[in-house]
């Protein structure tokens, strides 16, 4: 990673905070409290791994015009210190009697007007990194205001990247890129898949990986049935398709793209599948633009399998990315959010071999007004083969 | 990790589930509902990197007698079909409307009375992984059922390991004794921090670890003032203390301990301060017993360094450890929970070296009704030295 730990200029962070401000105005939402590991890294530029411990809970609180106020365990004073944060309030954590609550809701308090909405992600995608007990303890102790959902308040923002979120995203993806190219090397005929994972995630790190928050993959004849089970010790076999997908993190951002390898020269429906896939994502690449809705970038691949003569999986074939491995919107059918410019997306389209046996190929790109622009350097159109 | 997704036979989750359901009844709860990574694979074996992906909700309930039931989206199907839950319920997962709602509410509804007490994490050291307007919409369509605190139910049983955990924990601390052993190869003054980290993450990976969750450190003259930070590409410099902490994960569980190094011969004070911290890990070896408190066994070890002439830093001196990087209790004054055999604790002992530059050593064990046993390799007594 960078030197020192804000990774961007305070400026960057002075936009972040003005365009959360104006999107609150447009909500109605009178303050930001903010408790989870990407919202805060995003307007705060708190980046550490200190988020697995989840012992103690970590505040940010946005008022509707100024500086956010951090109110954190004193454990990350240090860290804080280095941020554009200048307003720090810590406390001695983990107190059970009382772990930042009170802190919390004076600032709330301080922050904000009798009958303010205070808004917190607790919709869709959310998760509250903060225990419920507590939450209900300082919407007790804040007199008149109220928690309301801020979910898509904070997702209009966080989902247009500027162009040092997009280089960081790209530079993450260019990790991959690297460590995809020696995969050859480390896997073939015998290999065992767990080391396979383990070989690929150092190489990730030799590549220039920060860290490695996600690795999934699967093998087997003809394609594979599952995309998220961790590696066992199975060993590669002639005729098995490898699928490697990786989160490796650069300066606390994403990428998430996938490989196919096969073990020895592809059956021919594996080689029909792939290159559907390939062309389905041709087909998004060429007609992704501004204006179009999260689902129309799903049917656009789903046609393109169709008319190549493969079978589309279900599930979505993309998503968000960024600070987070997966973030809204869905490609999926329903999902209107409009894509806008300055979106970073995944485009993943899946399609079946034969009944149980898929493929899953995956790009990642951001929009620009023209169209789609590829982050991650473009798979080969044919399936690379592995020593068998 | 070990072939099969299971990672343990049923014998031992059937055993995990038996533990809750006796504490549940001691503590009035009828049903559990489980929704964090941890817990759901403490209970299910359901071992997956997906966790990364916040964007799906997933949960698992317990009834008062009887299996569990997974309730999950059908990404997760063929995984935790390999699990020891037979009772799968799944959804197509994200679904903005309905994401898991109404069949987790049928579920509940299902697998308790009218009136029944359901459990969740929701106080200290809890996070909630669902969204909260979802847990509404549950709480509102569960009829005469009402949600209650159930952390306290999950500690008590979570804490005290298996040797089956036991197991996995100290092969996750053999892991890290392997790659903490090969850190003066990679290390030296002249070294960034940032390929330190680096390094040190392959070198975890090459002895063993399946990936890993957690790395940190700090380096400085006479010590450091942050363990939380991620590195930057500052070199080491002769005179520095170079420490590296990490979490590496083996079949789910994690180890959790550091290392300390002086590049070049250490100062005077930086010796005396090691020597104290290890001489307060002899205290804590040597004194801890089922039955003293949470809090003894930081007062063992603070009593130690000032009775060698060391200025104990503020906050805990360890912590539970297991599926998680960071579990209950805290070794700190006010926490007086009982230990207990079978408890894997880390022992984190800190000393000031100078203002603002201190040490922190770090050992895993486990509690044996005789006393505690080292799963870490114990460190040197003399701190090692890197090429200045």
């Amino acid at each position: 990673m960078a030197d020192g730990a804000l990774i961007f200029p305070a400026a960057e962070f002075e936009r972040r905070a003005a365009a959360l401000q104006q999107q609150m105005a447009r909500d109605g939402i009178d303050a930001l409290l903010l408790t989870n590991a990407a919202d805060i890294t995003y307007l705060a530029g708190f980046l550490t791994r200190f988020w697995e411990s989840p012992t103690r809970p970590w505040f940010l609180v946005l008022p509707a015009d100024g500086a956010p106020v951090a109110v954190i365990p004193a454990i990350g004073k240090a860290l804080m210190d280095r941020t554009w944060v200048k307003d720090i309030r810590t406390w001695a954590s983990p107190d059970p009697d009382d772990d930042g609550t009170s802190l919390l809701a004076d600032t709330i308090r301080e922050q904000s007007a009798d009958g303010a909405r205070i808004g917190m992600a607790i919709g869709p995608e959310s998760a509250l990194r903060m225990p419920l007990v507590q939450l209900h303890q300082i919407e007790r102790s804040i007199g008149g205001r109220v928690v309301v959902d801020a979910t898509q308040t904070i997702h209009r923002v966080r989902e247009i990247k500027s162009e040092p979120e997009i280089n960081r995203i790209r530079a993450a993806c260019r990790v991959a890129d690297l460590a995809f190219a020696r995969v050859p090397d480390f896997a073939r005929a015998g290999s065992r898949l767990d080391d396979v994972f383990r070989s690929f995630q150092c190489a990730l790190l030799e590549s220039g990986a920060d860290w490695v928050s996600y690795t999934a993959g699967g093998a087997g004849p003809g394609g594979y049935f599952d995309v998220i089970s961790p590696a066992d010790g199975t060993p590669l076999r002639r005729g098995d398709v490898l699928m490697l997908d990786t989160g490796a993190v650069v300066d606390g951002y994403f990428c998430d793209f996938d490989r196919n390898f096969s073990v020895g020269a592809p059956a021919q429906a594996v080689a029909q599948t792939h290159a559907a896939l390939i062309r389905a994502t041709d087909s998004a690449l060429a007609q992704l633009r501004p204006g179009l809705l999260a689902e129309d970038a799903h049917r656009i691949m789903a046609d393109a399998l169709v008319e190549s003569g493969a079978t589309p999986i279900g599930g979505r074939f993309g998503h968000g990315l960024g600070l987070s491995l997966t973030e809204w919107p869905s490609l999926q059918p329903g999902d209107t959010t409009p894509l806008r410019a300055g979106m970073v997306l995944t485009l993943e389209p899946g399609a079946e071999v034969s009944p149980g046996r898929i493929l899953v190929h995956e790009e990642n790109i951001v929009l620009r007004p023209d169209g789609a622009q590829l982050l991650s350097a473009r798979a080969p159109r044919q399936l690379p083969i592995l020593s068998a």
